[in-house]
């Protein structure tokens, strides 16, 4: 296989990473450059991509002094799985752009970490690989309709089968305006990249959401799921269904009048809509609209765990990183996302004993502002 | 002709253009670079052009999911005109600045893209040859009312005659402080531009309304039009008449209650007052005075298919595109400025099917802030 | 006479001026560095100084249509001179620094431009040498309180000899920080500058506020004039007097109840406190409390026409230029200046029309925001 | 003694320091750049230190005009110390850093400028060594709560002993996310620093908050001090004992209820929570939900005079300076800091004669806004 686009991961950690954000920089080195920009930019010009990272900067944390944080401890429990930390590995797709090993190294390091990871429709490993090599560690599969239904309905048969503990089907990405400094550097989509889990689909295999060709648009308005879909999958499973991409507090509230298990507040990190708002900005209110118990994810922005203790204090129960997980990945492959997700949880830990805070519970009435 | 300010325009569309707004860039190969900044810049320093960008970069759009946007379509009726879609070519003057076909390409694209074509009074091709050129596709006709009222009676005669759909009168170019940048650059307006519309009027034809005479400033307010020349305009033909260049609601309510067709909220591009504000800006206050109904467009401003979508969730129900024409007609000629707006309808067809709108009407709801 | 600060100035005006504004840049190629530091910059780190011009930038000028302007005038009646234009020259010192003429080319430029001159105590050139350059254009005289109270009253009755039409008393510079900048480039107070008005009165001669002594400060808080100064001066002029330098409402309420004639909001062009607000944000609160109709002067910041129409329309009756004269006598002594003022009234003109405003006073309900 | 991260002193102060402030960029002449940057920085990517400047530089101060300031003073009387003026030394850990006379030079500034130095646990020299060269200047002494709580108590002891006037308990640096940028320019912990003060407590001794060991962390939440602390402190002094590292308004009130001597607001200067608001921020809030008489200190971003007229107008009593000294300390050891004193007192002078301030009493009622 031609990984030409990457450089040989290490097999330890470089010194110049002290803090979970300068895998940012540091994966640089590991990634040519037109494929670097295509994993960290955004759709279009990326101003949403941008105002992500914006919304979190904003915030300030106000320290605390003198409570007791004793028997602390960062567990979250959901539809779906109980966490040990409220970080989940978000569902990117073909992660053999960030490392030979792709989706199984990123499961390996899930599962030393008791992470839960969510397997993408569009991995370059199959789910049951994925499913495998987190072993005993929480896992959710990632699901994107099908136009075959029939198809769609064995996606789920099998995650089921592997193990997965929820479905979270992702809405907001039939449409895109592709990358435009990625493409300007010459990224074209790799050959040799497949989505494994289609492949056993004869001729419905999707390609990746981009790719060098003369259109500028691609996927369809066709493959817009609708309602009927949701309600077909719902009675197809039994597990709790989590819907990815959720911007607006009246669809939060129409899913949750729906009966689904819960939502995943994300702009698709910035690779939808350019121009889309920050998703950080998009929880408070959809927090505010589905009332203080229904579950929420936040997907997008989060680079520390000062950002993840802010997202929590906005109203998100636990939170999902996605380039974070590529950035690691390039970099030390297992061993990289591992100590990405320490690094996370530290700081998480960190602000949550500056900021009096024994539990994610607690954070929400931290002074966040 | 020397038309050493412009390098020849492109057969095809060179491959960095995936986006509307790359036309801007693109084109600064095509034109010298004081030309360029001549038809880039706004007056004096440039304030108001500026700040006609950033109002569009300060939004954000709400994406929806799940939405039945089924059936979708982008027509608009307006007075004068029913659109395929909202996207006008504003009246740019002396095209042949651009490229040397001038308006008659601009008015060829128009026709293949069934785009509205509003020619300017200060056009280098004949309103007849422009109108020809449109062929069956909408077209309106932009008039400064000239000193000799026998002249502006005829101008709007021929436009009757050559099929023209609507008058617009523009309001608000009797003064002007010229770009700076463009003359500290060398600009000069090139000798062999000459107003075609007004040639066969002897020793009445304007020139540009910018040029590197000594006299910082041109144009008298003696040409100021006044609410008589429109009652003279109003009974001289049946053709509904639009006012160009508003930007105050008290303006605006004097002019619904005076019974014309519409009006198009403009600064000029940031070329008259450097100062004012964004037309973006005006335009929601205009339509807060005017109420849903008035027919409103927005000009300035307008880089993409998001811009516009915002336009219009502000309050517009179309807007124009000026400098865009002009950057796209100096790479391609015809076939650039079709392009351009092909790319921005489907930009606005994508934001529109993720905001989940189906028609502009919908936009006017949509959660734009 | 060693100038070497200095280059000569020209008998014509540069042709990259075409705002006033320009003079800002242009000066740079009349003046030594250090030298126009010392003049563009303020004390301390300049805040004050970059906040006068900020606050400009900041507001918005809405164009009108279709208004009535014929018969237009830019008049102004003021305590102490009717103006033909409401931009007046501020009293800046020692203006050799700018130009071998000094005060005099100044004046010189305030007669053919029917300018008001505010003539300086720390005046390079006489009050009677001003005077008679400024001919039968309106002047007013800016008084420092003397230690001496004899020089003070000696000082006024010259001032009303030499045809003076008011007192203007300067009250917000009796310490100062240093201008940092200037300093480290190096800037020394050129021996050779010597306060003419006070050379006859022995060993009062002030020297200017700043220099490049060992002590960070200079002047003291024992020069602060007082209330009782005010009334000695009240009782020995009929001249009406302005009071230069409030920034506070409460402090411009009282003085107005102290029946002086008005008011020159200023911070001293960022050159006293380092840290002031802006004096434009001082006026609106100012106006606010002294009521429609008691005399507002505003000083700092002015660089085009366009901010004169918005320190009018924010409650100036009018305004001084300080910085700009000085940039203009660089360039080309009273030419330059005339020029300056030519080019400031033009652009003044120039809102006005593109406003809809015919008088300074339909101005002041002009929409600026 | 190996000090290779340090340039000579200077035994004069260079002629580039006009104002307090120039001491931030010549320091660094004098200290090797990784060594500044651990000085200068603060912990993660600085947001913290970052925003404690900026708090300062969004405010202005409005000049007043003919106030009577005559007998004006800057005394303040605080539980613990009656100081001549309100700037005082914050307690910097190992002050060797910075120059190899270490604390001692500080507190002979200290001594002859009439300040109150703060001696921390850290320091190089032990605070006997402190209070001798500080002589009969007012001193307090920052408290770390030991583990070994008999160290604790011998501490307070000792500082009993030596003539402090009161105890600081800093509360808000139980753990830290180090200085990233220091570390990735190579900052290691000079081995040669040594907490002196606890050298004698055998294995005890704590080193500094930052190294360059493996460990991202260091310091335990175990540390972290308890209301048991303060109660059994409380128990052990007669001296008053002031908090510092408080943010929050609630923690505030509740160590005023407590009955503690006043509350020093501080983020550690950036150095604890990276992420948290600035402190002079929170003094707002905290001095709203005090009460205008308990004693409250501003710590963090002051730079200039103006600054500590500004902390002051919003609710403090009086300041800490911490990097300031050590910029000074390594310019021109005991000198500078004296220096870099006097510089501060004058500006704050300036500050309060041109906004009509006689004392800092009448700062409160300044406008800063």
């Amino acid at each position: 296989m031609n990984l030409s686009y990457l450089a040989p991961a290490v097999n330890q950690i470089p010194a110049a990473i002290r803090l979970a954000q300068d895998y940012v920089d540091v994966a640089r080195e590991f990634i040519t450059e037109p494929c670097y920009e295509y994993i960290a930019g955004g759709s279009g010009l990326g101003r949403t991509a941008t105002a992500n990272l914006a919304a979190f900067d904003e915030l300030t944390i106000c320290p605390r002094v003198l409570r007791d944080i004793s028997g602390g401890n960062t567990q979250v429990a959901l539809p779906g799985a109980s966490l040990a930390h409220p970080i989940l590995l978000a569902p990117v797709a073909y992660q053999t752009l960030a490392h030979p090993g792709g989706e199984r190294e990123t499961a390996r390091a899930a599962h030393v970490t008791d992470t839960c990871i969510v397997a993408s429709t569009l991995s370059a490993c199959t789910l049951e690989e994925i499913a495998a090599a987190a072993a005993d560690s929480p896992k959710w599969f990632q699901l994107y309709f099908q136009s075959d239904s029939a198809i769609t309905t064995d996606l789920v048969r099998r995650a089921e089968s592997a193990g997965y503990g929820a479905i979270v089907v992702t809405l907001d990405a039939t449409l895109q305006v592709p990358n435009q400094r990625a493409l300007h550097l010459g990224f074209r989509f790799p050959q040799q990249l497949v989505a494994s889990n289609l492949e056993r689909y004869a001729a419905n295999a999707r390609r990746a959401d981009i790719a060098g060709e003369s259109r500028v648009l691609h996927a369809a308005p066709a493959n817009a799921p609708t309602w009927k879909d949701l309600e077909r999958l719902r009675s197809e499973t039994s597990l709790p269904i989590w819907i990815k991409g959720v911007m607006h507090p009246d669809d939060a509230r129409q899913l949750q009048d729906f009966g689904l298990a819960g939502i995943i507040v994300s702009n698709h990190g910035g690779r939808a809509l350019d121009g889309a708002p920050a998703s950080l900005r998009a929880l408070r209110k959809i927090r505010n609209a589905v009332g203080n118990d229904y579950p929420l994810l936040l997907d997008g922005g989060i680079r520390s765990g000062m950002d993840v203790f802010k997202a929590i204090a906005l109203g998100a129960d636990a939170v999902l990183v996605g380039r974070m997980q590529m950035y690691a990945l390039s970099v030390a492959g297992a061993l990289g996302v591992a100590h990405m997700l320490r690094l996370l949880r530290e700081e998480l830990a960190i602000a949550m004993a500056l900021a009096g805070c024994a539990t994610l519970r607690d954070i929400r009435s931290a002074t966040v502002e």
